[in-house]
């Protein structure tokens, strides 16, 4: 290895949908990185984007655990699940995947009616978190199935949702036109009490009510009929109002119509912002606040060079996927970033504005998607390898260069 | 553009077999690094490799032109053929490509009998080129569909081929084992008086006769049985010993059974040589000689940085393709070589071995073969500049250190 090439490496990688976790995505860059830089510092860090995985990457990441459990799953089935206890720097922090409990995966296609899934699950796993002690909640929102504006997750701490007659309002978003008023005397106590602290890491563009609101974008994607759309549409108006008035005291003065990420997850923001929780753009969750166990921050300012990756590097990427993320971030620190992806589509050069300086497909001869993905971490560590030569390469050309003009 | 990153950047590729010829390779190779270096120069010569379209490259690559002329093809059928005219540094050399006149693909699958074939048509170029007075030509010598031992290239210049009663042997190996002599009275005037020198560029490990005798190792390939390949055998004996005793003087000497190159294209090798033809290994004949007009070793004293490219680069590259070839004599001149291929295959990692720097696929999503060809110049355009990008990458990482260790 020569000196003038970059010694500290963060692998920042999400994972590859389908064929390879963000855990397994990690090892293999890693893998390709010491085939090509045997004596490298590689610090590698699966990025969780707050979708499916997000619990197993942090525990992993932490060297956490999960703690398995069987909740109610979106259509009332017994869903097998789990929470993460994460380690290190974020010990005492659980991580509650909503798509491991109530995800669009978990509704079998002949049920998906969105006005009768149910996100109780979400809620039995973060009470059990809190019952373990677990005192800083993290929610990852990603990849759900449901639009019950959180109903069934407050049901399952403890919070009566009861109609004009004081009778519980049955779970799915159909009955929230129905909610007349909350009951919060059964709250969980950890909640009640404010020792706990939720944080839902979500898309702050997803909000409740309204003509952007998350009945009419994304019910339709859910399942919902043209009239099914108005009818939840009409139930989180309702919902709104209840949860702004009988909302715990902390929560008061939040905007539950209209509120950043108040529609994340089919309404699962409002309905936990009502019990104190707190709505932060999922990166800024998953990255930025300490919460999770990364400090990403401090790991850029000792990178000389951030690899990152997903699945598909294409013109989706600047709106939010990990790659992105992470380059901007490693822009504010002038660290340059790497791209791979198993699949460089329609617009990937976009992404040259964003930060990411240099990107490679993992794809080595004209394959199928099948076999592609049945062999991503061969591909993977062999186009790392190729990538970093190229870059190993171009570096002895600069210096080889400024040694000769000297 | 950064100043320490390479300024003279030679693109010296093969084709892509049935995509992409040499020039259109070089002409996408060149329009990628353009888009990721706006200001290089960039010399791109097309290489070609003593096979299928090496006339058409030469004739491009040196600003000459191609005659079209129809020939006496492989199985006596008239083709559509050309020789080339070089221009530049290489004015007066005519380029004949064996394969545009007796190669395997215009050998009709149902007609694959290696005794009947015959390189008539090649000699039938190299005739007209002569009698356009071109006093040097190059012979590409790949892709060959015949085993003649050159028997109707000689008869095509002239030479009176007889058996023991004095009468002309017909076409066709087979025929080989009846030559009882060689009549050089009618033999084209230019190669009888010396005024033309004819070049080959073959394999130089295809050799006439033997257990390593192209009957042998080739026979079968161009669709002979085993009596077939003992009778090609017996009568390339018989041939070597006919051509040892009645070629011209100046080629006298010559182990026609052994010699290197002999067996070359079904022993035109042999036969070529028996009228005063050299026979060079091909790459020396085609980038070294200066007979090509290419004169690589200047080209590469230029250069910065050399990227090469071929259809396929794996196990096979190191043996005589041309990114080895261009690797080999970069090496020698201290330049880095990069390596584009549509399919980097089993072993493609040898070439790091053989002085090829980095290599990448242009392949950017899991797709077909089919869609890969039907879409090669913009693949290739687009994988170049991912390439260069991640080169300066490296490039301005390394300046970036080694300006803060100074």
């Amino acid at each position: 290895m020569v000196s003038h090439f970059p010694q500290n490496i963060l692998v920042a990688p999400s994972g590859f949908k389908e064929s390879l976790d963000s855990n397994a995505v990690a090892a293999a860059i890693q893998a390709g990185v010491r085939r090509a830089v045997p004596g490298a510092m590689i610090r590698a860090v699966p990025i969780a984007d707050g979708g499916e995985g997000t619990a197993e990457t942090l525990a992993t990441a932490t060297a956490g655990h999960l703690i398995p459990m069987t909740v109610t799953g979106p259509v009332g089935q017994p869903v097998e699940s789990h929470y993460a206890v994460l380690g290190g720097s974020a010990k005492g922090t659980g991580v509650v995947e909503m798509a491991a409990a109530a995800g669009l995966r978990l509704v079998p296609k002949d049920q998906r009616d969105p006005g009768a899934t149910t996100t109780r699950g979400v809620g039995e796993l973060i009470a059990a978190a809190l019952d373990e002690g677990l005192l800083k909640i993290l929610v990852g929102c990603g990849d759900s199935g449901t639009s019950d504006g959180g109903l069934g997750a407050l049901k399952a701490l403890g919070v009566g949702v009861l109609d004009a007659d004081g009778n519980e309002v049955p779970d799915g978003g159909s009955n929230l036109a129905k909610v007349d008023r909350l009951d919060m005397t059964n709250l969980h106590p950890a909640l009640k009490d404010g020792s706990a602290q939720i944080t839902l890491a979500l898309n702050p563009h997803n909000v409740l009510t309204g003509s952007k609101g998350v009945a009419r974008v994304f019910g339709p994607q859910k399942g919902a009929t043209p009239e099914q759309v108005e009818q939840l549409s009409d139930g989180f108006d309702n919902w709104a109002a209840v949860l702004g008035r009988d909302c715990v005291e902390s929560a008061r003065g939040t905007s539950f119509a209209h509120g950043v990420g108040t529609g994340a997850s089919g309404g699962l923001g409002a309905g936990m912002a009502a019990v104190g929780a707190v709505l932060m753009p999922r990166f800024q969750a998953l990255l930025d606040s300490g919460l999770a166990g990364i400090d990403l921050d401090d790991l850029l300012s000792k990178a000389d060079l951030v690899i990152t990756a997903e699945g598909a590097i294409d013109f989706q990427t600047p709106k939010g996927k990990v790659p992105a993320e992470i380059a901007r971030r490693a822009t504010l620190h002038g660290v340059p970033v790497i791209g791979l992806a198993g699949t460089l589509g329609k617009g990937s050069r976009d992404v040259y504005d964003i930060g990411i300086d240099a990107i490679a497909s993992i794809v080595p001869v004209p394959m199928s998607l099948q076999d592609a993905v049945a062999d991503g971490e061969r591909l993977l560590i062999e186009a790392t390898e190729r990538l970093m030569r190229t870059l190993i390469l171009g570096a002895n050309i600069a210096a080889a260069r400024m040694g000769r003009d000297r």
